[in-house]
């Protein structure tokens, strides 16, 4: 059977060449980067390469980035961390409604110590407007924090309108920017960010690395407290291969990312095209421009996320439903919610990312399977067969956003 | 040249079996454990298996097992999760003076927030008493934190006498025992702890991935806020390939110890032996029977551990003077100073830690070049020089603890 995975916004498969990087690391090169004796100092050398490697692909300077553990740790750090250091300056954070659980739930962590947190709204693509962040913007604000791009309907915010207003009132800006670090151009010089999210496992890097970027003068709160690695702002033990990993994924990606988009947008683009030609009532989510290169999610009336995914996979293609973090929580995506998807109709929401792994071919399986399964799904639905009768939404209110 | 390595507190040595189990996990079976198609299955499972042999290794329940990325983080969640939960009740914590510093930091940032924290006291061997311990218990005490056995002295605690202590008090106990789980038989039952730290990387497993036992209905606060991972208790991507490697660990472990420490032990006792009959003026720090089967640590006179690992260094022999997580500090190692040894005669201290890839020509070799590059260095020293000239120690005043 075919195998095709389309959920690389949960994770990337490991590039061969950055677990070669890993191997030494794994076998003779066991040393802690604390460590003073030589197989010490080659872990602590292989750290700054990898260091040096992340600074280099987001224009920041080697002492500027943080190892963490994954994504969700760096949000924390940066969330959190700029939060407690500010807490004499003010207590007003903003965030968007889109954001990543780990940016939301650490805001609401906040909120338990007296911090006051703002969700602003986006619009139906998922846009944060600029004019809506100004009238947010409070004396007391320490902190915005709004992601660069979202994971599950692939909208690529306006960051530099954004992070304008936040340096006119001198408030610091949090990114984060899992999605698009190693998948397009970044540079924090000129998104404007103080503070930055990434992680190799967006851009074919292992799982246990990430980094937040930290502007020179930024100060933030550790979030480990222990040892002196990552001059203090994260302590314990370095994963060491995995840092290895991260550092060469952020060189290839440097290197491979145009090529490689311009064969992902391709099949991203034959997706979003020719999906709707097979299957009626199903609506693209997110901005079909300012859009992840590989990020593909529709609504399909009348069925099941849940169903689609399930006859998917026993078709041997890998999608989700909702963001890979809360799938097991079974709530409906907050983010589908926020742009504002009638709730019957994000039921049935669809999430394929491609990555350089994919094909021509793997888009030509798709386009044959998706149909039939949708086909049958709604051959089961009584919502589609009182549609089909009625022609009318049985559950639908005034006001649902449908098409857009 | 032959590489003797000697800092297993820092790293040990990835298992290559251990390695094996983790493979498929850096290449086809890379999905995220949080993903409901098959590939994310294949995760999740390997998480949960490896989540039963971590916690068959020390008697818990699998439910009672939380990954982290490493033993800092976990104890950081211990202290600060298990003491934020209760603040309602009190705010007085207790920890030994010669806790990790994951553990002494984690408390300190407590501090801040209107925790108040006592250091325990502990005797010329690193034992904290059980007397110590009751008299500094109070009634708004709500977190004990004492590590199984310190990684610079080898000194085992006689913890079911401390945890007895907080059992009857009804007071929640923390036991770092990074140094002994995998290395010695521990069984959290009979330990009567109610928090435990462990980490692959002190038996052969994995960077990246560490465990915090959780006592069935023990409360803590999430450090790392999102996602439902680890049951909601610490959020993140699970790295998978390093929990698959600790769980492969815990196994191998479980059989493999025993064996291990009579070769360990031997070796061990044969260092403790022989070294003083080569170098005089050498004092062994922490007990001579209740200690790590691996842990060496000697005091020398009259010599600098900095100079003794870098000539070691040379030699091909890796070694550390102080705890890993602060040789970088540059300063006295607490727990030294914990057991009173003169501050002249810490500067000559010397962690040697073994393993079981070590073998008995590693000792020769060690007993061959340690003398010699003492005997070199005494030679350049100005206090031995006054020392064999007049009889007196320089700097030592009154009441030092050299020989003990």
């Amino acid at each position: 059977m075919k195998k095709i995975y389309l959920d690389n916004h949960s994770n990337t498969k490991l590039e061969p060449r950055v677990f070669e990087a890993m191997l030494p690391y794994f076998k003779e090169d066991y040393g802690n980067p604390q460590s003073l004796h030589t197989l010490g100092a080659k872990s602590k050398d292989a750290v700054d390469k990898a260091r040096a490697q992340t600074a280099e692909l987001i224009g920041a300077k080697d002492s500027e980035i943080y190892f963490t553990s994954n994504g969700s740790e760096a949000n924390n750090l940066a969330v959190k961390g700029a939060c407690e250091a500010q807490k004499q300056k003010g207590k007003h954070i903003i965030v968007s409604s889109i954001e990543h659980f780990s940016v939301l739930n650490s805001a609401k962590r906040l909120e338990q110590s007296g911090f006051e947190v703002i969700h602003l709204p986006v619009d139906k693509h998922g846009f944060v407007s600029s004019d809506v962040l100004k009238n947010a913007v409070r004396p007391d604000t320490i902190l915005i924090s709004i992601q660069h791009a979202n994971p599950e309907i692939g909208t690529i915010q306006d960051m530099e309108n954004l992070t304008k207003i936040a340096k006119e009132k001198n408030i610091l800006f949090h990114a984060d920017a899992v999605c698009t670090v190693g998948v397009m151009p970044v540079n924090v010089e000129k998104l404007g960010v103080d503070l930055l999210t990434l992680s190799g496992t967006s851009f074919y890097g292992p799982k246990g690395a990430s980094a937040l970027y930290v502007k020179k003068g930024v100060r933030i709160i550790p979030q480990i407290d222990g040892g002196v690695q990552e001059n203090g702002r994260r302590a314990g033990a370095e994963n060491v291969p995995a840092i290895v990993g991260l550092g060469a994924a952020c060189e290839f990606a440097k290197i491979e990312m145009e090529e490689n988009n311009k064969k992902i947008i391709k099949l991203r683009d034959r997706l979003i095209r020719e999906l709707p030609q097979k299957i009626d009532y199903i609506y693209l989510n997110g901005h079909p421009e300012a859009r992840l290169p590989g990020n593909v999610n529709f609504s399909v009336e009348f069925v099941e996320g849940e169903g689609m995914l399930l006859f998917l996979d026993a078709k041997g293609i890998y999608i989700t439903s909702g963001s890979a973090c809360t799938s097991k929580a079974l709530k409906m995506s907050h983010v589908l919610s926020a742009i504002n998807i009638d709730a019957a109709v994000a039921q049935g929401s669809l999430t394929m990312t491609l990555s350089k792994y994919n094909i021509d071919e793997d888009i030509d399986y798709i386009l044959q399977e998706l149909p039939v399964i949708v086909k049958r799904l709604r051959d089961m639905s009584p919502l589609y067969a009182y549609f089909k009768k009625t022609g009318n939404r049985k559950e639908a209110g005034p006001g649902t956003n449908y098409e857009h």
